[in-house]
C-alpha cells in the first residue's frame, strides 16, 4: 500500500463516523501536513455509503493543530438533490479534559457531472519542464516535503533571508514520490503543496499556517486516473493578493502535464508579525 | 432604515438561533439574490454574544433554492482559540412535509487581527472612472440588480446571443443603491454581484446558479468604515478559470476606490448544457 494510502486511510466505526490516525511520514513542523488532512476528510465522503456523485467543491477549515496520534472523522450528507449533494465534515480528538473537541471543520459538495459545452480559461504557464528544472529543489525542512518530487520552475524558496522579497508567485511540477494513481485524494493533497508565499513576497520565514482551504475540482475520476497513470506530473501555480494585519490569500491552479485544469485552489493563511 | 438592512435584519430566537425572511427587494431568477444570503449568515455570526474578532474567511453552500419567506439561521461557534473563532452556520426552512432542512451551509473564520507587515500583490487594475462609464449599465434582468449602481467597464453582458464570446473577465465599479456605509455584510453581498461567467465566455444566455463561495477579507471594520463613508466606489475583477461538465470556477478581487484590496472571493457555479 502506497504511503499516502497508509496516511488517509480510514475505519468505518459506524455510518458516518471513521477512525484514523496521523502519519510521521506527512508531519509536518506542527502535526501533520495540513494537505493530507485535507485529503483525509474528503475520503470520508468519498467512502461514505451515501455518497452520491463526485466532488466538485472542499472547504477545510483548520480549527487548531492536529495532533499526533489517533483522530475521529464525522461525515454526513446534509442537503442530497436529483444532481448534487452537500456535506458537512468535522475532525475530533480529546482535549485536555478527555472531552471530544473540534480541530476541524469542512464542506463538500459532490454532484454527478454530465457532458457540457466547455472550455479552460487559465493556460498553462510556459515553464522549464520538470527534466530541464533537474533534480528535487524544494528545501525539505520538514518530513512530507519528502514524499514529493517537487521541481520549481519559477519563485523557489529564498536562500538567503535578507528581506529582498519583491513578488510572491511560484510555478512547481509535483508528483507522489514514490508515483501513485491521481485521484480527488492525492489532488487535494498536492494543492496544498506550496511554500508559504510570505517566506517569498518577504524572503523572510515566518511562522505561518493555513487557517481555510479551499479546492474546486473541474477533472472528474475518469480524467484524473488518466492523467499519466500515476508517474505524470502535475504543475500548479500559485500566488498571493494580499498581506494584511497577519493574514494572506493564496489562489493557485493546478493542470496535468497535457495542460488540462484539473484544480483551482484557494487558501487564507495566518502568519505572524 | 437602508433596504440592505431591512433584507438582512435577524431576530434572535435564542442561542445561536436567528429568524430571518427573504427581501422581495433583492429578488433574483428564483428567491433572494445569493450575495444577500451569504451576508445575513454572516450577520449572524456579528450579532452573535460570543463572537472573538473580525471576519477573515466565509464559505458559503446554496444547498438548495431558498424559498421566498421566512427562514432560520443557526450559528455556532465549534472552536474559539486565543485570537481565532471558528463557526458553522446552517439555514433551514420547513420542507414539503413541514420539518425544517437544510438549505444552505457554511462556515466562518473570526480572528483579532493584529499590526504586522503588510502588502497588496494584486494591483487594481487600470480602467475607466465611473463616471467616464457613465450611467449603470448592467441589464436589470431581476430586481436585486436595481439595489446597486453597478458599471461595467469591461466585459459586459453580451447584447447579442449569438455565442462569439471569447474572454470571461469583467470589471466593474459597484455601490449599493441608495449609499450605504461600507461593512463585511454589504461587502459579501457585493462579492457576488458579477453575472455568470458562462454568459459572457459563450455569449449564450444559459441557466446558472452559485453552489459554493469563498470570501477572504484583507480589511477590518474600520478600513471598511472609511472607505469613502458610504458614498465611496468598489472596483470588482471576477474571472473564469475553467468550464467542464456542468460547473465552472469564478475568482474575483474586490478593491477600495482608493485602490486598497477589501477582499478576494471565489466561486463555483452549476451551469446547464
Amino acid at each position: 500500500m502506497h504511503v499516502f494510502d497508509q496516511a488517509i486511510a480510514l475505519s468505518a466505526r459506524g455510518e458516518g463516523t471513521y477512525s484514523g490516525a496521523t502519519s510521521p511520514a506527512y508531519g509536518n513542523m506542527v502535526g501533520p501536513f495540513g494537505g493530507v488532512t485535507a485529503a483525509t476528510v474528503l475520503k470520508a465522503v468519498l467512502q461514505h455509503p451515501a455518497l452520491l456523485g463526485e466532488p466538485v467543491a472542499l472547504t477545510v477549515n483548520f480549527a487548531a493543530a492536529l495532533a499526533d496520534g489517533a483522530f475521529t472523522v464525522h461525515a454526513r450528507p446534509v442537503r442530497t438533490n436529483r444532481s448534487t449533494q452537500h456535506w458537512l465534515m468535522e475532525i475530533t480528538q480529546p482535549g485536555p479534559d478527555g472531552t471530544e473537541s473540534t480541530v476541524l471543520t469542512a464542506t463538500a459538495v459532490t454532484a454527478a457531472r454530465r457532458e457540457t459545452w466547455g472550455t479552460d480559461d487559465a493556460p498553462m504557464p510556459a515553464v522549464l519542464s520538470p527534466e530541464a528544472v533537474g533534480r528535487p529543489n524544494m528545501a525539505a525542512l520538514v518530513e512530507w516535503v519528502r514524499r514529493y518530487d517537487i521541481r520549481i520552475a519559477e519563485g523557489a524558496i529564498p536562500t538567503a533571508w535578507d528581506g529582498s522579497g519583491d513578488a510572491s508567485r511560484s510555478t512547481l511540477w509535483v508528483r507522489d514520490e514514490p508515483a501513485r494513481m491521481l485521484d480527488f485524494c492525492n489532488l487535494t493533497a498536492m494543492a496544498d503543496v506550496f511554500f508559504p508565499r510570505v517566506w517569498l513576497r518577504r524572503a523572510t520565514r515566518v511562522p505561518a499556517g493555513t487557517v481555510s482551504m479551499t479546492v474546486y475540482f473541474h477533472a472528474g475520476s475518469v480524467q484524473l486516473a488518466g492523467t499519466g497513470t500515476g508517474t505524470g506530473w502535475l504543475l500548479g501555480q500559485a500566488q498571493a493578493q494580499g498581506f494584511r494585519n497577519g493574514f494572506f490569500d493564496q489562489t493557485a491552479q493546478v493542470w496535468n502535464e497535457a495542460g488540462a485544469l484539473l484544480a483551482t485552489t484557494h487558501q487564507v493563511v495566518y502568519y505572524k508579525e
